[in-house]
């Protein structure tokens, strides 16, 4: 068992990071040292995850003040890296906070190091959540991958083994994209998790007969009655939970809440190209022109969830009142 | 839009049949003509569904009695085409009443031709059941190409759009082997259905955003409470569409009842290779030794199934009397 390379680090004289694109089979760490290699990391997804991506922007802001001595030069370069991809909120939030700091690395590092403190509370926050040798099911990639932090989801599983609890993590491949077997078994074997590739249509014959204890997965957007945007599957996933009577967590930071939002039908759903599901890993599955619906997304009602991990702690329902108080905590990353 | 290639057929000399991996990109007739062929084809899923598998299996053996001169060596190779996949009941049933008959390949061709008569009256029985211009959602195939007649849930289907009802289907796409997006799309493409294709995680999404009308859906062993063993996804799906009230259907013959048990505690479920799970044609997605769970079916308790669709028309619960019944019920292909 080795020790899985960091996501993201600062590497003196460029910003080093793991191609995702090349997991689980090879994890082999990269170097950006231009505006050009920093975009092109940030652009085809050799760099991905929200937080990640913030992070990762964060150095990069950092390393082309060094490089580019010019004020004019340096802020075309920046605005290079800050509009790489243009939805993820994170990074635009990270370049800007560089931006606007006197020492430009040394706010790299804190928003690195905030990211970290922030996942080690959700981590410790659910860990208490899982009893010893817990059958866990989980969807989608919530590790430390992902946030360049120890993740979320993950990240309370992890510290659970930490914790000597031994838990064997059930987990599913999650289609079309395949970050459960791509990324989360990866993590899980770094970590010394033991842990089962299932594909997603197994789920519910796994929590009837392999004594799930709980189900935990991550969240992309959280709307003020608990409805939860994640991974398509995740809704899946909460009704056969009920079915079950297991309980079922979503670990997700302070900023994924967006208390704006009274309920999920707010949340816009991005449909992604047909080619994702009528092809498999690159090799082509279904027919020419095969007409696809691929949700990227769906969205859970908060009555199905059991409780959500936070770096606030654990908040239960009734959400009204639980989610109404997180709106008073300061976001500890993305300002509210 | 082609007529599709028959799924098995006599081939003088040897067993023909579709190999069902290649497809839907190239609609290849083989030749099974020695035991390990046979075996082969069966093993590899090149011939797949129950009922084909059991049509396979009765020609194989007709085949094998006249290559073989010797009783006992003919025994040994029926043995092994008997035995070539453990959980469909029709293959051993197909084997022994081609054994137990004086003309072998008669037996074969009568158990071939039920097939496509048995086939015919599910259909019309289950068309009945299907409104104008239905959403309706299915998973795995259970078309003319799993039945080496006219399909049964897909069979069903057809036999809508043939009466001018205009379903529209969604399909599963049935990870790990992908016959939805593979075949069943295939099927309905060829039969003009409108389809679209769907990963296995977004039935539940679909259910609750694209009014679904019904479920409809095949199976391997139905015990006489319901319980109803089916390809891994069913059971999960059958959870989704009782928590959106959406009524769900198992189109499935006589022989498929297998009476003498009692409940779905009984059923064998056969677990399938990890690699299954871990790759898909020939690239590896999850890293080298990977563990995975690959249940190849899951058992759908009777009381979340709305009625199942037989030769002897639709049966709805309480299926303690209605599967009662049916005991009394000749078996049109399997003998009770």
């Amino acid at each position: 068992m080795s020790e899985a390379p960091e996501a993201v680090r600062w590497g003196g004289d460029a910003v080093e990071y793991v191609d995702q694109r090349l997991l689980p089979h090879e994890p082999r760490v990269c170097r950006a040292s231009s505006v050009e290699q920093l975009e092109e990391a940030i652009r085809t997804l050799a760099v991905r995850g929200a937080p990640c991506i913030g992070v990762f922007g964060a150095y990069g802001v950092a390393l082309l003040r060094q490089r580019h001595a010019d004020d004019a030069e340096f802020a075309a370069a920046a605005a290079r890296v800050r509009n790489a991809r243009p939805t993820a909120v994170n990074l635009a939030w990270a370049v800007d906070r560089v931006l606007a700091a006197s020492d430009m690395l040394a706010e790299a590092h804190a928003i690195h190091d905030e990211q970290r403190a922030m996942d080690e509370r959700i981590a410790q926050a659910g860990a208490q959540l899982i009893p010893a040798n817990a059958n866990i099911l989980t969807h989608c990639n919530t590790g430390p991958i992902a946030t360049a932090g120890g993740g979320t989801a993950l990240g309370v599983i992890i510290a659970a083994q930490r914790a000597g609890k031994r838990p064997h993590v059930f987990v599913d491949e999650t289609r079309p994209l395949l970050q459960g077997a791509r990324l989360t078994y990866y993590e899980l074997a770094q970590a010394g998790v033991d842990a089962t590739l299932l594909v997603d249509a197994a789920a519910a014959i796994t929590m009837q007969r392999k004594q799930i204890d709980l189900v935990i997965v991550g969240a992309d957007r959280i709307a003020r009655n608990g409805d939860t945007a994640n991974k398509v599957g995740t809704y899946g996933l909460a009704i056969a939970a009920a079915h079950h009577r297991i309980p079922f967590y979503v670990a997700a930071p302070r900023s994924t809440f967006d208390l704006s939002l009274r309920g999920g039908e707010d949340i816009p759903i991005e449909e992604r190209p047909a080619e994702e599901v009528a092809s498999f890993g690159g090799v082509r599955v279904a027919q020419e022109g095969a007409h696809a619906y691929n949700p990227a997304f769906d969205v859970t009602p908060g009555h199905l969830i059991t409780a959500f991990i936070t770096e606030y702690g654990v908040l239960r329902p009734p959400y009204a009142e639980s989610l109404a108080e997180l709106e008073l905590r300061p976001n500890l990353t993305l300002p509210v």
